[in-house]
């Protein structure tokens, strides 16, 4: 199982009057830490839309553990790794840690969508092509 | 039980290059629910800060339902309750609906919190007031 | 001139650590003001890209004043109106009222973009449709 | 006249429907900027509060020119320098660089504030300190 690691810093604008990471901010750095991951495994949005058309992951589930609080100006990693490949979905595992420490915590499933072609304006689900599913895997 | 319905219209700025409302939007407006759902039961925030110091209820634990997208320029509608109220933490449910369609649901525990006596800059979690318990299950 | 008012509740997640709201978040309010605006000049954003194409305003000046500071669970109105129409862009001003007294004021101009037929991923300004001009003058 | 430079990745969900970034996206990346550009001064937000009490910068006065449009997935650089100290004021430019280009240029104007001594909920603004001028100017 590939895990990237990636340094995050926590900016003021991020926390709420009480002080600490507003919680929903952590969910967006963990979806930016998704798209580092296919990076780092040779997959690109770019690329990935330029050859499979209009594709996008939509999270269908979600399940987050808060266990540490975190506050502005301090510099944690998110580790990032998928947990599992199915046929048109995957699980994502992402931790944000405090050095050893475990402060949050979230698995997610995605899957796979492109244009519906029967409504443009909505999104269809499909499996994930054998190419995509190595990369991920590699 | 005590359901509040908050309408809320979903903003272009809420949306992502996928044209949907970007995942980690909806956990911002059920947090704003969930305020809204004390002030319903007579506890606004200003208030419980005067009364028990400062206070804060993060959130421990999370599990979110993506079943439906939804895009800018609709109006749909938050239901938030609280499932449960324990000795320290709290159980909260937030559906947002489209029409009669569960589009999202999240199921949260949060627990009261205030200042850490030993260290002013953590937070420690407490029972829940007597008086809060009460208006929140009235 | 039609300036339309438009109340808003201010959510603890859009404040920061110093208790006050974040600058940036003024912006998102103040450009779903501008939408709701158009709305009122019976000009909804999917009507105008089913009929012009793909469009979008962007912000290409910003001017902002901020004068007195707001915290959450205050209730304020954003009012909104259009100074000024050009060839291919507009100039719109914001006022965020607390009561009688203007808080935050913006004057942006915005420009009438579609798609480069050069680049599709890029936008190209035009010239503001005749029919778009007059509902917003209206 | 000191500038720092700090390299930029953005994200897709700092990008809206347009498929580029949402303008107010780049106001909390600049007021970001502005912290880092205080730590390479020496001057951490924590110290500093640490040292004068609570003290916030708020923004009085933004002017934004956006010139070119960026979109997700791209790296670009902030640059950022103190432009003007002022007896209890600075002024401060960003400029957002897509190689030589100014894509995005900020110029701000703060001031220095503390709680106000006579309501503990407002702020007030007050002469920057020596140690802090000095440092900024450095």
């Amino acid at each position: 199982m590939r895990i990237t690691k990636r340094p995050h810093f926590i900016e003021f604008g991020d926390c709420d009057p009480a002080g600490i990471v507003y919680f929903p901010r952590y969910l967006e750095w963990f979806d930016a830490a998704l798209q580092n991951h296919f990076r780092a495994c040779g997959l690109a949005k770019a690329d990935i839309i330029a050859r499979w058309g209009f594709v996008a992951f939509p999270v269908v589930d979600l399940k987050v553990t808060y266990s540490v609080t975190s506050t502005f100006h301090e510099e944690v990693v998110i580790e990032t790794a998928i947990l599992e490949m199915r046929r048109s979905s995957f699980v994502v595992r992402h931790r944000l840690m405090r050095g050893e420490t475990v402060a949050v915590e979230s698995v997610e499933t995605r899957v796979w969508a492109g244009r519906d072609p029967a409504d443009e304006k909505k999104f269809k689900g499909g499996a994930i092509p054998e190419e995509v599913r190595r990369a991920m895997e590699g």
